[in-house]
């Protein structure tokens, strides 16, 4: 049979489609990741916990005393996961991820609460997106539910001594991360692969010194482009993000306002999802971003729990919208004096106040709150999600970590 | 003084040349990378050298007895370089090429010839995309020559053993990689990476039975994209193809013939340059290829090769153009028995007969020579090439290695 006879198909999305759906396997078949099967080796040598100034003063990341790791392979699919002494990783130096860009990632916070609990945020979102990042990029697949049980697991084991009860309002940061480490060179989809998952200190961002600065995308530099892969957070959409953000810094601003296409529609800053809160033309109050529909931006959780917790709260006093929008309407609601708030969103930059962008030579100028606090939306914004992961208010997003006491 | 009060610029392409650029430095300024320098380390424990067949079944790709590795970090700059046994590189889990896609390599092969010396062909031109490559990607750049002097050592050590004398016409591939191997988490330019070089196995793939196969991009997916890094060889190219390539070769196709635009202009075969010899309508015979000028392609030495020698080889005989042209061309002139042949062209296919293109339930049948020979041209240009590379004709593009005797 000519290989032209097999009828055609839409190669991409039915290929996401197949590999998401994978599930169990029966017992002759690759194994699927479970949890339940964690073999635990705890460190001989714990270390000492720095404050959040130390860990972030040095050059490298401080990570917690342990590390989830579990290995994948084509024919045996996964082994049983690790939880044992963080450190270095042994890789060949042919390893598809150090070549091809064949990782994924996410990231997730684990917060002390104010009422003495540990919580993780929507992890549930977190693993599914994960799972979707890890087809995409042609990487093995799993049970989202299973990589939040191995969170969960690290966490409890961590979390008391690095995150103590004693300081509520402080948080750590997970990064469950999905590298493929077959050492065979030629260009294909990994036979072999590893998920670590590792709990770091991370500097405070949602608060810089007079708000967040953003500069648009130089002309001749697009982040995502549909039909690619920007809905995805995977490697591939970083490192060729960084000379921008790099230029952009030394410039003064902090991140980049990504612009798509002919119309320069706003889509992302740096990596985090992009708000305006304005008037539109007919006088209604609006909270504008970026739709989903054309996979050009991250279906980032805090995104998504702002514009939910914004229509459940807000509703008939601020209308949301998921729309294209360009970076023209911005310029002429700001000529008109419309703009009434921006932020970004995200897990590392939380929910952080925008204070001004610029845009081939013009300048919008943000209104921020008295003294540089956030405005009045983004301060409910911050305010109802910050109390959810802190404690204060009880909500089925916060999800509560068991510690060993 | 306000950011915006700094000059607009063109941030990217600027930064581009800006970092390509920088050459040496003054004595207490950050060190240039610097071949001279070799620190050399041969291995106690040197391997039995396998056959191409035993080499090629493996699962892993076998490497020779050494490899050259180079560290850098932003205040220092290059340590260094050494050359070292073959091993396992071990990276912190919050390594920015695991998490950033921070990373670039290069492809060439070594050729023993068959007057018994060893070349390698046109490394100038690696090492010079190499150091395009590294700046795109926001890692360290270095004067190409130096890159080129370190593989010459490598191969000096080791090509006497791993491509003996008496095994003219047999060749290995050398793989020039450079990664992020900053240990801090945030979304930015490394401040520390890696250079390594290796030289492994490569299984032959130019004379795919009965010619290689391709079927077009799946219409919801591109390679690369204008204001992108398609001309870039990061690994962010090549993860996010697997995908489409998998299901491809899934289905009966050795690769994706990457279309691009709403006119599905023809751009790469897999990873490697896509040429056509057709007629065209004004009778005249053509060679054509994808043009550069948009940077969605990658610069190929094989592509740059075959055109120019081609253009001195055929002069007045066949056209040489670079323009863009669409899958629809194609068909028209399949459709109308113009075809005569295409290749593809690139280290690891070298070059390649093209025996069919499908396309939305159309097939081209491209014509071959007899008994599934690659056609006239795709012949003599293979025979060109081919002989400079094992030493049958003496030219500039052949680099030949001193082997200690």
């Amino acid at each position: 049979m000519a290989p032209s006879a097999v009828q055609d198909v839409d190669l991409t999305a039915s290929a996401v489609q197949r590999k998401t759906s994978i599930s169990t396997a029966p017992d002759d078949s690759p194994k699927a990741l479970d949890a339940s099967q964690l073999i635990t080796t705890l460190t001989s040598n714990p270390r000492g916990v720095p404050t959040e100034q130390e860990a972030n003063a040095g050059l490298e990341t401080v990570c917690t005393d342990h590390m989830i790791t579990a290995t994948w392979t084509l024919g045996k699919g996964w082994a049983a996961p690790e939880l044992k002494p963080y450190g270095p990783l042994s890789l060949l130096p042919t390893a598809s991820c150090l070549h091809y860009a064949t990782e994924c990632f996410e990231g997730l916070k684990v917060y002390r609460g104010y009422d003495g609990k540990l919580r993780i945020f929507r992890p549930d979102r977190n693993a599914q997106r994960f799972r979707m990042s890890a087809a995409r990029i042609s990487l093995p697949v799993f049970e989202p539910e299973e990589v939040v049980k191995l969170m969960i697991a690290l966490l409890s084991v961590d979390g008391p001594k690095w995150l103590p009860k004693d300081k509520p309002g402080s948080y750590l940061y997970i990064r469950p991360t999905l590298i493929g480490t077959d050492g065979q060179l030629g260009v294909q989809a990994p036979k072999a692969a590893m998920m670590y998952i590792m709990v770091t200190f991370m500097p405070r961002l949602d608060t810089p010194e007079g708000g967040l600065r953003l500069h648009t995308s130089p002309e001749d530099m697009v982040r995502a482009w549909v039909g690619g892969f920007g809905y995805a957070k995977v490697g591939a959409n970083y490192g060729p993000s960084l000379m921008a953000t790099h230029d952009a810094r030394q410039r003064g601003f902090h991140q980049i306002l990504w612009l798509y296409g002919p119309n320069g529609e706003c889509t992302e800053a740096g990596a985090s999802n992009f708000f305006v809160v304005w008037k539109r033309k007919d006088g209604k109050k609006e909270l504008i971003t970026a739709p989903l529909d054309d996979k050009l931006i991250l279906d980032g959780v805090t995104r998504r729990s702002c514009l939910e917790i914004v229509r459940e709260k807000l509703a008939g006093e601020l209308e949301v919208t998921e729309r294209k929008y360009s970076i023209d309407e911005v310029l002429e609601a700001d000529a008109e004096g419309r703009i009434l708030e921006a932020f970004a969103a995200g897990t590392a930059y939380f929910v952080c106040a925008i204070s001004q962008i610029h845009h081939r030579g013009q300048d919008v100028n943000v209104p921020m709150g008295p003294e540089g606090a956030p405005g009045e939306i983004t301060n409910k914004v911050k305010t109802w999600l910050g109390d959810i992961m802190y404690g204060r208010t009880q909500h089925e997003w916060g999800v509560v970590i068991p510690e060993k006491e």
